[in-house]
């Protein structure tokens, strides 16, 4: 299947604070953090939560854009992984606080996997 | 002096973690907790912050509803300690993980204290 265009990432040393505490300032997107923990690779369309498809849309840019997240398409589907490893190397403990934080605090629960057919 | 009327805090338990991201996703208020992070009570006086006063009393109230800080109105001065055993209590690890991060990434620098004289 030919490789398309592929979206804009930060390189490790590109990602700052600010907006990946921006990006982590939303349950939804805490959710998708959550599911996608577990480091693999997922389609957009196993992706389940509680809003449209352009919002989950918008939620998985915002998240690429901080660089929490790498998108890759192929062909018409998107796939989408946790960059765990480029977070802890940039900012070390940081996401493991915050998804220790939404575990407690029970966010992000209604962000989940279905039984789609991947991207 | 006559204590006014206090403004609201919610309790150690009613602290919740999408408002705290939210407060801590801005460079000023990252700062104005760097520059308490050691604990002492500051009057509003001594902070110092490349925003107007008024920029900097919304800030101070964004993080004291999200429960990062405790303010104590005595007399017409204002007084602000961070409220770092609570959050910890709440989310262990976390203010830590975004304090080291600030650090890292060289954010809130341009926050520190004056020589005002308190409140």
């Amino acid at each position: 299947m030919p490789v398309m265009h592929q979206a804009p990432h930060p390189d490790t040393a590109e990602i700052t604070l600010i907006p990946v505490m921006a990006a982590l300032s939303d349950p939804i997107r805490i959710g998708l953090v959550r599911t996608l923990s577990d480091c693999r690779e997922r389609g957009w369309g196993e992706l389940r939560a509680p809003v449209a498809k352009s919002t989950l849309s918008h939620h998985l840019r915002v998240l690429r854009d901080a660089g929490i997240t790498r998108t890759r398409q192929e062909g018409t589907r998107c796939y989408v992984t946790l960059r765990r490893d480029d977070l802890e190397r940039r900012f070390p403990g940081l996401l493991n606080a915050v998804l220790a934080a939404a575990d407690i605090d029970h966010v992000g629960r209604h962000v989940g996997l279905g039984t789609g057919n991947g991207g």
